[in-house]
């Protein structure tokens, strides 16, 4: 990738980015969200020799939201083993949205899923018991690379408030004996790791550590299996974008993870991470801008699969 | 009803129970229930004159379960009013098991109807912050003339750990505004309402009071409005066996609710009050002996409505 | 009931349901239902001893459409008997609209009862070897005592253009073994037996034939058994109003069968029988004025069963 | 890849697979597939350069199934574009097995995807106006660069004695106004389409054409859109496998499509296509020598994704 001809694509992207942003909408199911600048947009791509491309608002902090489902994954399948995980979670797309609760009640033993919440739940459930937030936080700065990293309190405080649905969820788990977990705690690690404080920039090089395949480039340390990379990486292809996944994988054929605080991260395998922050959302949840960027960046720089 | 007539019924009704009993099983899914001597059996007819039919285990203490549900609609429409209710609870039968969540999560603004855990919880946030517990013991003591109810700690705790499907229930309620009240606080309520220590007796006194239309007999005195009866009875008529509710009105014809906890009240409109008691359950949770007798009841003495 | 008071609270249930017509409208998903004189109301009660009081327009002609399943259902059980019924449909109120295909495929291993359609072309399936057309027409006058009872065939042919779901309906239930019948027989009789032309008279004598037990009164002769006539009603009661019969119980309390022709027939055991007929449907599909009607008949005449 | 390792890795792979044969089971749910040999088992690995690597069975004739669902995509993309395409059916994995009629009821406008049953019905009625049997056939023969392809007859036959379930499906989908094609034409094209008769080496052909992005290597000439195999592969991928696509996207990473004929056809983008057949199928109707024999391709040669 020509640095020019990069660069020319990245403004092309935030141009077209910035077209969408009127169209969304920031999230104000907690209060918190609602106070993000609406019209914030910024772009990271990081390349594995270093380089680090930026576009608008890549320094400007926002809670990672459910990315944090990738980090919560990483370290389940470092920890306890794919074997032990996925028997708490299954790896099918569920074709609903993020916070369903009937299929799960209806023919599943256990979660669709990593990336829904009760995938995630459930995922979190095998390492509760050995893992601190504490561990947890530094494990984020180090995938992400990204020091500066910490704990959103407004954001948690507020989210702590409005989380009747995910307690419905924990509690419906552990009435099935998914988990085993007490549910406080688990609704706690879990709000706490949506509010992680992070950047564009930390998404970017969290996604170049997965499109490098679990090795940090400038290093040359391996922070991540081959194994995990491959599972996460086939997770977020086919479930990183709830119900608009198929869609995304059609259009896009990147493997990424959304938040609702506005973040995007995107693995291109072998080439490039991606990061984007912009907190107005479409319909689904999804940076609306985000979106269509990546459409632009797949097409404009090959960097679909197929 | 002639005595003897009655009571020669009453004892072929009681062989027919006895025979069901080996054919069922006693609730397991709390400890304490799984002690109930299996082959307990016993049968009360309260006629509006005062007389008392007997047969069997009429005085045994078990706990009520989900026929407090009754109780609670009760209170709740003399305290509230139908209308206030009905904006939280439907009166549509479901076609689902008691603890569904498929359905309310789906396509339900409110649960079902009173009669399932969804319901009951529910119709219970109408009046939590109007009663209290001891309130609601007194009020069950007047339905059921029966001063020596008391609350079960042994079952109330040995529930209190194994309600998380309720708890998912009562989230999932509140995530949706269905109701406002503290989950804790809630649960602690409906679960100390299910273990009140009741006796075939004390059902056959309450379905007696509903069958003669709120007025207690012997007194005169009218305990529940006309309008309030005429709810119970047709929703325990359409809703009161869960998924078997439409076959029983079809085969007994008489509204009915049972619990697990063995007991089973039914109430025959102008003519009389039965309750009876039977650890033995049906798969659908019923007391097994109970349904086969109500049939034999329904079909000798002509209690079917049509 | 006297005479006089009949009379009078017939006027003014006339006067009420005149009053909802506006707010509801005629079927229009197929074009000949469309032509309907949306303002027509008829009014039609029949006593055991052949009074007939009528009000409005109760001989004006129209399609009985659902409430044939009562018809057919008659006709199953009295040929086939119950049991042999009722192991190709069940008996339990579904919470679902009339056409759902939903249940049928997810959870249940027949139609929930035959007042839905799938329910009702399973129950047509258990007779349709045995009787012609032809046989269900001559069974239809000789039920409703109306001899003019005629085939439509401007709605029958208008109705076999929009059938495609109900074809979905037959041709899953015979994926499922439910049935065996040929499907276009099926829906051939199926969709005949919608479209006889019946009047709120023929429904009122067909109502009160139920409500006699099943005897004619002015010949004493008996066209139904015992048992038909109370698994009809007791299917009636908790199935007749779709996903509305909970609350019709409630709010009524008497078994009643609406049809979206405008019909709607209502059968209050041991005194009388009565036929509505009002094109203006509420969302539902059953008859708006008629709904309205039926509360003010049940309060005014203590028609409830409680 | 040297032609040693491959042979070796293929050689290793048909020891897996045949291992697996005995856990499996032929389809029976129509006869005429009940007659397969069920330790058939072959294996054929195209190379862009002209290579074909062969093992065992390659040469059989085999129904295509439900592999026929990627040549019409293929066909509809080509003739009517995505837009248009995109109309009648989603991109959405499902989560859902391969028959499913609930969720097409319950929530969607359309089928979720074109590799289920409904999907597929509705992707062919976008095409079904403007080609004949006769196109699609030669079509198919093109694709697989197979001259010998024919019509089972015997299968056919047979299939249009069991597609119920697909008439069910399909006047849904009209009822929904989702096709207007004419039901009995469409079940005749779709079942014919599944009727052809492929081999290990047809599949391998076609897989090969999408792995080499659309032009078939030995003539260079374009045979399909940059596009449509863009759209076909990320499908396959997501969607390919049912309900076991999500697992079979971590574990092998190859977009794959498999029917009941025993089936298997896998692309891998840029290297080479693989075509397998092994009539023994596992519980969710995929060849079941062939899923273990992916995963050890995968893992030997390096063919995932990631």
């Amino acid at each position: 990738m020509e640095e020019q001809q990069v660069r020319a694509v990245m403004e092309e992207a935030m141009e077209i980015g910035r077209r969408q942003i009127p169209h969304g909408a920031v999230a104000t199911y907690i209060p918190e969200l609602g106070k993000a600048r609406k019209d914030a947009l910024g772009l990271c791509i990081a390349l594995p020799d270093g380089t680090l491309y930026k576009a608008g608002d890549t320094n400007i902090r926002f809670t990672i939201q459910s990315i944090s489902k990738v980090i919560s994954l990483c370290k389940a399948l470092e920890l306890r083993g794919a074997e032990e995980v996925f028997v708490h979670v299954g790896m099918e797309p569920s074709g609903e949205a993020f916070n369903s609760i009937v299929e799960l009640d209806l023919q599943a033993n256990r979660p669709f899923n990593p990336m829904i919440n009760s995938g995630a739940i459930a995922v979190e459930s095998t390492i509760i018991d050995y893992v601190s937030f504490e561990d947890m936080l530094a494990y984020s700065q180090l995938l992400c690379d990204d020091p500066g990293i910490t704990l959103n309190r407004q954001v948690y405080h507020s989210e702590m408030n409005s989380c009747d649905r995910n307690r419905a969820i924990a509690y419906l788990l552990k009435s099935k004996e998914i988990i085993t977990a007490n549910v406080d705690n688990s609704i706690e690690l879990y709000t706490k790791l949506c509010s992680l404080n992070v950047t564009a920039e930390s998404l970017a090089n969290f996604a170049l550590l997965l499109a490098n395949g679990g090795i940090r480039p400038n290093t040359g340390e391996r922070l991540l299996a081959e194994d995990t990379v491959r599972t996460v990486l086939s997770i977020m292809l086919t479930c990183g974008m709830y119900d608009g996944s198929g869609r995304f994988a059609v259009e896009v054929g990147v493997p990424t993870k959304s938040g609702v605080g506005g973040g995007l991260m995107a693995s291109v395998y072998g080439k490039c991470g991606i990061g984007i922050f912009g907190p107005s959302l479409d319909k689904k949840g999804n940076c609306i801008a985000g979106c269509e960027m990546m459409k632009q960046l797949s097409s404009k720089l090959g960097l679909h699969l197929f």
